[in-house]
């Protein structure tokens, strides 16, 4: 936990003004934060990570897991509403760092690994510049009401 | 949809008690099925399948879309009772069956991959012998109720 751990990093990151990943918050909801990846390969890309340092789902009670399954999806259909993406992949892996953070990727057919997972193959990180993140997150934002 | 659909003919298939396949089945709940995978490379990988033909969480009203994440939470819970894997992973992709199937796939530290997306590399699928599947389905529904 603390300094040890990139996510609860990340969480304290993109909530402090100071700091240049708050750029990529999307918004905080009331047990997770969604943050736009850097990585743009895969249009709208987001995680959604839980904002205290839990590592599984039935680590939480039925009310806090369901909460944070909620704010999840309601981030993938913001992402569906902003992009338009063929497909949605949801993935709570935890693999490299365990503190629970979904992977929303939107997944188009001209994606270049349509029909597959997105890990099968390497891809080389698209990076944007800051007012193409900002626009990215400008296009969520009108959704994340509904 | 139908015939065209594997996840709708797995969830018929596995509530069929004529099909072989129905003796994957670990259990049915409200509004999905849990199916052991027949490839146990991951000891205990499962998939939670809806009941109906649906490909996207945001395209359920927000009961169903809890139900169904609910009840996929209980089944990792009673994986990780029955196996005490070191980490789950969590996904619901539909790349190539779009009708919604939660893959659970419980991660050692000496499966091969730890560390990383399943899908990173291809493996050879782990077939049981039929007695086998039963007795992982044996170790994971005294779990269900929990």
């Amino acid at each position: 936990m603390g300094k040890e751990c990139e996510i609860c990093q990340l969480v304290a990151d993109v909530n402090d003004p100071s700091s240049p990943r708050s750029s990529f918050r999307i918004t905080e909801m009331a047990v997770s934060v969604a943050v736009l990846s850097s990585d743009q390969f895969f249009k709208g890309y987001t995680l959604v990570a839980y904002k205290e340092h839990v590592t599984e789902l039935y680590h939480l009670p039925p009310d806090k897991r369901g909460e944070y399954c909620e704010e999840m999806i309601k981030i993938a259909n913001a992402l569906d509403k902003a992009f338009r993406p063929d497909k949605m992949n949801y993935e709570l892996l935890g693999n490299q760092q365990a503190h629970m953070h979904w992977h929303l990727i939107p997944r188009y057919r001209d994606d270049g690994l349509w029909g597959l997972p997105v890990w099968v193959q390497r891809h080389e990180k698209k990076m944007l510049a800051d007012k193409e993140y900002q626009e990215l997150i400008g296009r969520i934002n009108p959704h994340l009401s509904s």
